[in-house]
């Protein structure tokens, strides 16, 4: 590949469909100048759009089809029914080594479930989760699941420690991250038990990152951790709420500013501020749900997103097939195999030590 | 009791104990002269501020006792071990029916076991839920559970959706409230078995409510709802994140506005706006975490409130009492037994047409 990197894109993807992608394609391009595309979709539709752009269009191979999957559409039902999708085949390119990764704005539930059946879980991951990068009052955090599994069992959660802590280490460059569980409470015995499990299993394992133990909602925007590990029900709601309160907030203040002359007046002045405060907090700068632990880089925009959102999900993209991560992640759960029978041992000690301690309260 | 509500306070709970809770109670006081008071905990400590508030002096009763539960103490222990203490004695007070409710800022876990175990729960209700106001883009939701029950079944999340109308419309006014499932998307297929049950439940049943379906994260800041009904670790991780966002805006507005003179002299002609938002957006109003579903009412306030925060708490439990909300629950329980065949036969049919409709797609 020549120093460049292929990401495979399914234009029809997202509320938008190619007027997000193209674009946005054409201003990843103009930041990074080293990337190739593949757009899948509609040709009527897309090829006129790329005219507008000859840069991207020397850049890129458009590839027809008339098939798409809808925002509507059951997963199980796409997966059947959608082989000569665009999201399908855009999938099917990164399995056939003609992209080194794919994006698309598309139905999250059938991309999660076409790119596990096309390209398989890495070596000893059960199952894939979706993780983000979220602001914090310190440096950006990464979260996970947000969404791929409603229930994780403890091995599920210490898997996504592991991806999570190594995306944190390879693609932003945090030497030793660290991981908390989502929780109720931060002391040892709130929560239930398979997030239990996870932190004592956390306690014991060599791994790229370092558990620090529970953490509490109010502890992800505050920056306490750079992995937030849950599962992803939880996950889900928490993002999402975070987004609405976010939003709830602009809208007041827009309000506030309003509700007087002089307040016009001083909200006036503050325009720089208040702008840049604005673009701080832009949802379209933290667009791109990474779906890890799956052999294949595959990232999800945000459906209602425009084309600066959907570049930075193709951002995202291209700094994981270029650090190489899934490669590294395979290394980890390699070597956590290895921990794995000296841990079985450990655990069988300490729940006996365990033991003991109870009995003797 | 002669149009007087008498509120049982235990005077040690909270970081600020009776530092927090005297104040509390003459603010509360001032705003309702009806109010009465029996506070229990340290003589010595409580009676020095009594003295600064001679109308709360008049109007309250002191009870010693020199047992307190510890912010760190396990519930189990403390429901052993403290039934001497200020939490314990003001839980007693509304169960020998001496106070109309009991307020607390101590440990949730120990005054949620010891609330249950003296006050049982209403009959009916299996398990009670935490509760508590929130603001939104239109009027403040209800949400629960917030932390009482980590793992949630169908029956315990309609009991629930009955017990936050109720709230909404005897406590609130509001006289169809709708009520929302939380979700991680909002179509029928979303989501795991018990709240598909719950679901399935709620479209059926007649309650003080109105069901409109699943709801997602954004939806609760935006008040799609006035129930936003949820499992206690779903419920708590969202309202801490809500917390924390906020908390983080906040911050993250100040930086901004310091940024530049021009923007400091804009804030200052703003500020009117927003000290208007902060208070808007003041944790102090929304505190009280309410105890539903207790033959009885106690109400919980953050452990971190000054004594602005703890007269709020105050008037929730105060209206909980005045409004005689607990007999209206007792009473849509009753009528939710008497639909509870009807509605098995139901569920039976709807099954049978399911299994169908399976095989026909």
């Amino acid at each position: 590949m020549s120093g460049h990197l292929t990401i495979a894109l399914d234009a029809m993807g997202g509320d938008l469909g190619p007027e997000a992608v193209v674009p946005g394609a054409a201003l990843a391009l103009s930041r990074n100048p080293a990337l190739r595309f593949m757009i899948f979709g509609d040709e009527a539709k897309i090829a006129p759009l790329l005219e507008k752009f000859p840069a991207l269009a020397t850049s890129s191979r458009l590839i027809h089809t008339d098939q798409f999957v809808s925002a509507e559409e059951k997963p199980g039902v796409a997966l059947r029914n959608g082989r000569k999708s665009s999201m399908r085949l855009a999938i099917d390119a990164v399995k056939e080594k003609q992209a080194d990764c794919v994006v698309s704005g598309g139905n999250t539930g059938a991309l999660m479930v076409m790119a596990k059946m096309v390209l398989k879980c890495l070596p000893g991951i059960e199952r894939p989760a979706i993780a983000s990068l979220l602001p914090t009052m310190g440096r950006e955090v990464v979260m996970l699941d947000l969404g791929a599994n409603l229930e994780c069992d403890a091995q599920m959660l210490v898997q996504f420690a592991i991806l999570g802590s190594v995306y944190s280490r390879v693609v932003r460059g945090h030497d030793q991250p660290s991981v908390g569980l989502l929780n109720i409470g931060s002391e040892d015995m709130k929560g239930h038990d398979e997030i239990k499990e996870a932190a004592n299993i956390l306690q014991q394992i060599r791994f790229p990152g370092k558990y620090i133990g529970f953490i509490e909602g109010n502890d992800i925007p505050m920056g306490k951790v750079d992995v937030v590990v849950t599962d992803g029900f939880t996950g889900n709601v928490a993002l999402k709420t975070a987004e609405g309160v976010s939003k709830l907030i602009g809208h007041m203040l827009k309000k506030s500013l309003k509700s007087s002359p002089l307040s016009m007046i001083g909200a006036l002045l503050s325009r720089g501020a208040l702008n840049s405060l604005k673009s701080e907090m832009d949802p379209r700068l933290y667009n791109g749900g990474m779906f890890l632990g799956v052999d294949g880089v595959c990232v999800k925009s945000h459906g209602g997103m425009d084309h600066i959102g959907f570049a930075n999900a193709i951002e995202y993209a291209s700094e994981l097939a270029a650090r190489n991560f899934n490669a590294r992640v395979a290394a980890e759960i390699a070597e956590l195999m290895i921990q794995k029978k000296d841990l079985a041992e450990q655990e069988t000690l300490s729940s006996e030590d365990h033991d003991l301690k109870e009995k003797a309260s």
